[in-house]
């Protein structure tokens, strides 16, 4: 079978050296090339020493043009807001794009600019962009020509919340979302926060009420309620845990609700009161959830885990690829949970 | 100055063991007799090396009357449910106790029952028992033969809730209380669940709906209310992060409403915007709290944070003692966060 | 192409949950059937719900001629001491079995009394047994029909030191081995040592001049020298980096003499003044390493790092598996390191 | 009593920051002033939140007359060569000074010229600079006006070297030391190193054969062996444990060489096959340490512990100001180890 010829841009990043471990043991891909800004003219195996052996690539400056002609696909893994002129360019020169950064999920331009802060300079390609939730998205993603594939925290909210929307819950009431953030999700540039003594042993809240996540998260549930949605980090290097305490109008077993996603090979729905752990979707593509329905308050608590750069960011990117290119959906991602 | 003669039961424990850290280098106290069911006839630096050198004592069985002649106070740190017959005991030989276990927290022996699942067989001193949170019961703590130590997760919640009992908060609405807790607060029995390569790098949500500490949080708060707990564990030692979303009945500044606790060495109210981490109170007895009014969900969220070890439990405990004995309340335990 | 029929004896401990985890995307296998005396008769995402959804089997009591019947290959990843019967058992069978435990390492049953303090009670397959370093002994692997997986730490000091058994070191001095561990190398039974509180941010020193992976070193450097080794552990989950400080009889380059793990896959000779560290082989199969060579002192001091239980023991089985059944060494393991 | 007035310079370190939290709860002294370059003009809340309503000063520009003359002694905690040109000012104006850092240490300036590759500015210092190493120099840092407080690698390894000197050990073969260091002796200054998602569940060795530690060791093992010394680190924050092995012209019983220490309050000699593990020391001024005589290898193997922030470094510096100004050496850090 003729592979499938990739390249990625921006692949020193962490979603980028998941992709890169991944499509490495990925029987139908290639990886043909590797941009990078910081790191262009040097071999991978200097910059990203986990590879050394795997790979005898170097990183190239960015071109559009021959990544178009190269390539089949080209995942794109630069910070937020710096994907927009390359996803562009891309798309210009006729590639087939799966961008993991924020750019191109928001339908609103102004959604954009008010939680980025800077305006969408291609605001002309958000119409043919998909939003790479698979299970919500497949067919649309199967012919599409850009994917934006999900943040980490929406992936871990949306896959719990989507098959509610019509079910007895009090959506006037902002559903309150706890999250746990594991610090790979800040990415890689070194800061205060994260060096390792002032992060180990912490825990804390940040951005409260004003996560870019935000938008995305109402966008994705029809605008049909606001969210409180709270993050947090840990010092844990993978995963996202959330808890969601939703009001109900009464009581009522979610489990029917979520026969939607009966045939999801990577959603895993635990039941009433049994809850996942980050340990059992660590360097898997499972988003797993269960429930407690809690009469005494009369709220409903659900709590999912995902692994943020696996089932929130470069397996869900491979997952769209599997399906965009008409492989089995597990190729290269059927992987169970880490543990220990 | 005469010292304090201290005795402490069942300081094996985790709780116990930061007692005895903190007492080591308290200048108003002395350490005379450990009692142990489980290291009885051993000597300290056999059983806990951490104190070689520093303590010079063997851990004798329990014996109210030989404690209660021998000691100014005792502590009593042994398991729930475990403590009802020594301190029954110890208050019969008239001991002047404070129990670092929920046993006599609550008030209604129906309560205790329904959530521990055994009778209380100490009920009747369950009157004279103070709850030893220090900022709201000083007084009463002041003349108390008998104060039950707030648990952990109560702390942190109830010291920022408390002020605000007569806000303009919704209290129909549950508040959802989200709380982290560092392994410590499991106690020191070992079992799969804490087994190192099980928790490290893990997160997860237990007892939804269903903790123990519910009854005690819903006292305190008058029974204004019913709270949404789900407390979550983190791979950290030690600390509590408590996330609090309150329905407001109309956008306010909070601030005025916590000058209740200004004079309050231990209680930090960081402000609007300003958020805790567990680095800043970290081996500390401080509860660091700030919070978000955001407007576009109606909510209020807050933040606090304490080390349950020593601000949830033992430094808060020599506090209780420092208030009974008249010393400075700071006394032993004026530490800022050990951070890092 | 028919795939290789697996079975599993003792899959519910970390050997055995790292095969199960590998197995499951490695395309030329398929796992059979899963033998497991504290689980018989759960199904496995019960057991281990990180593979829930990914394998649809029970745990079955050990059965050999089943097992030997059903399977092409059986892996045992019981205890030490633990395997003797069970793999005899399978070979009286006709199994071809592969056994991750120390049981079948030390060819001489008395090394083995003394240091696993039991006599041996399957020593008649000991000289059929082949160790399965691969490096050292792939044609001997390709034909056997019992196979001992090396140990963990061994893997680590035996890569970077079998090479230079004829370089000028002297050997009369006792290489000087500390080796830092995971503690996912002291298995899944809780203890209190391993607890998570009692580990976290701890490190220790222990069995010092008494692990039981010593005779395993010293048979495989051909007796010619004795060895200082003393294990630590730190509070991470997967990894070994060994440190061997070597007496030389003459400062000398080591890199000619690695010239013969040049065309090893899963060998990485760093080189001189390039140190590994775990995260470039953190769940991969990889063995990187690197030296320093001291004129100052006349030692040369080498480096090494695997992941304890992909390169160190489930990764190195798998491609003992490959080898012995003509596949592409590669195939299923072919991972870089998971940094992060 | 009066108390000692205490300058701190370069507080926002993590050694003046282990200072601050130790002098909060010290009887016996008042902080009276605060030096930082980075941070001059902010009050201490906002810099070092651990210490919100403990201390309630700003720091001020470095002043080496103000200091002197409102100080009765000045802790310096810059980083290593940036202490020459503070310490001489301080020194010219009659300050009574402790120097954390490193470049008061070295008796030779040629040492430091070669180990931290720029010429010492302020040697004349290094005559009447007397090394802080306590049980060692008791008697002349009780009359000291400068004191070089020992590096945290040197502390762990001298106070077990140091009583063998005469011992039948081998000194002709150089000692190999191994330690391993949580990150907080890597300073604070985030690097992508040691941000938290590399150095997690990381582990490597550092600067073979050529740390500036060396000269340090060997100076104070008093020219008699050259030392093999490899420092690695782990992901913890506080610790270092540090495993030497020594050739022995015979195996002896090094007990009684110990009785050197015997009256030493912050020496704990654990014995023959008593190992120290980090946790019994964390947040304490000890050092511990065991050892196996191994006749089977002819080596010694020492095991000893400290606190690097505490005990190598800011209670060391405590102790010796206790020295200094006739208090019991005791005070302010007569602390167990935080166990958990």
């Amino acid at each position: 079978m003729k592979k499938i010829r990739i390249g990625l841009v921006g692949a020193t990043g962490y979603g980028g050296r998941e992709l890169l471990r991944l499509l490495a043991a990925h029987p139908g891909v290639e990886v043909a090339a590797l941009a990078s800004t910081s790191a262009a003219g040097e071999h991978i195996s200097e910059v990203l020493p986990a590879f050394r052996g795997i790979y005898d690539l170097a990183f190239e400056p960015f071109d559009a043009a021959a990544l178009a002609q190269s390539c089949d696909a080209v995942f794109v893994g630069v910070p937020g807001k710096a994907s927009m002129e390359p996803v562009a360019a891309l798309r210009a020169a006729g590639a087939t794009v799966l961008d993991i950064g924020p750019d191109f999920r928001l339908k609103d331009p102004a959604a954009f600019r008010q939680y980025y802060g800077v305006d969408h300079t291609a605001a002309h390609l958000l119409a043919e962009s998909v939003y790479g939730l698979v299970p919500q998205y497949r067919d649309a993603i199967r012919n599409a020509k850009l994917v934006a594939v999900p943040g980490c925290y929406p992936i871990s909210i949306l896959i719990p919340l989507i098959p509610l929307l019509d079910a007895p819950v009090d959506w006037s009431v902002p559903p309150v979302i706890d999250s746990i953030s594991g610090i790979s999700g800040a990415g890689r540039t070194p800061s205060e926060a994260y060096h390792f003594p002032e992060m180990n042993e912490n825990l804390k809240a940040y951005q409260v009420g004003g996560h870019q996540h935000i938008p995305e998260i109402e966008q994705e549930l029809q605008g049909r309620t606001r969210v409180q949605f709270t993050p947090h980090v840990a010092p844990i290097t993978r995963g996202i845990l959330t808890t969601i305490t939703l009001r109900v109008q009464k009581p009522f077993d979610p489990a029917p609700w979520y026969g939607q996603w009966q045939n999801e090979p990577f959603v895993r729905v635990l039941g009433s009161g049994i809850l996942p752990e980050i340990k059992y979707v660590r360097a898997s593509n499972f988003c797993d959830f269960g429930w407690v329905m809690d009469p005494r308050t009369g709220n409903l608590v659900i709590v999912s885990a995902i692994d943020n750069l696996m089932g929130g960011t470069a397996g869900m990117a491979v997952q769209c690829l599997n399906v965009m290119f008409g492989l089995d959906e597990r190729t290269g991602i059927w992987f169970g949970g880490m543990a220990p």
